[in-house]
């Protein structure tokens, strides 16, 4: 069994934002040399989400719209978690698209479906953050 | 290390539909002859979900109920996404049921509580599609 | 490869309760003496969680604000879940926070940013419960 491990930052402009990181994904797995395995993507931060959609402007409003009408930022006083921060609705947001996604790798490759996109969601922005790559195979 | 790779089909008759995949998954590890490792199920469609919860009638109805309030199909022009498609809300409706699950394998069986059940949760239905599932082990 | 199995078992005195488990999980990676791999943390339960977020009494209470406006637990006739039982909300509760959680070990540690515990999201205790973690690696 071969290991590797790889991070990816970012820092974002906006508080909320969504990037696709496919192919950092994919040249994560072709380092590594692993051909059989799976891939572990999350978030090493609690507020931003690692999750697999369609690459498509609308659909990603339309997930900020939704996040916001279940999670609102404001006011910020309708949290707990607000008295000292700003961002319980961003912990939130995250749970409900996820911390991480594990992938198949079957031949050196991300084995997926034909519209799988592997997105990074900052829900609290404009600041550094990371994501952790772990691949495990043969 | 050994791994194993296998998909499952699916046609549904309506829209949405939770087909239970219980036995498929147990067939394919099987198959596999992995006694000790993981294995991973995931939906190749960005419209449809793999997940576990109880394998009881109303209780799937009441999912039903509760993402159709969450993110409701119709009226389809409340989503950008819909301008050429008609299923922002499938799209929606995946992401809170979840893409994958990932099942321990112990002494070649799925290592799961008395009640766990695995689902293929189908949110955009009617055409043909696909589940992956992903084996590591020895 | 090595394989490692543990379960974790629980009753709270509550319906619902956040549990920090992060030390038992690094604790069962010590004891597996697998320095690079895998480690799946799941519910044997569908009417529980396993999840990562920040360990703060406001914010695990803003999740508790969250998932019973999402899913409240009473009336208890509004699932049809609840023929014979009250517990509907629970599951649906534990789909919202999820099943399972998967984190890399690097060095025979939990591979993990600032901020990240793992949390088990009980929703409907007050009876003895389990989780599985599985381990695999080198």
């Amino acid at each position: 069994m071969i290991s590797y491990r790889k991070e990816l930052w970012f820092k974002t402009n906006k508080r909320r934002e969504f990037i696709n990181i496919t192919q950092d994904v994919q040249k994560a797995i072709d380092e590594s040399l692993i051909k059989e395995g799976l891939v572990l993507i999350n978030a090493m931060h609690i507020t931003a989400s690692v999750f697999i959609n369609d690459n498509e402007t609308g659909l990603l409003n339309d997930f900020e719209v939704f996040l916001e009408k279940l999670a609102p930022e404001k006011p910020y006083s309708q949290y707990q978690h607000n008295g000292y921060e700003d961002n319980a609705d961003a912990h939130i947001k995250r749970t409900i698209m996820g911390r991480e996604v594990i992938c198949a790798i079957t031949k050196g490759k991300l084995d997926f479906g034909p519209w799988e996109q592997i997105f990074y969601g900052e829900f609290d922005g404009m600041r550094k953050k990371r994501v952790l790559i772990k691949i495990i195979g043969d």
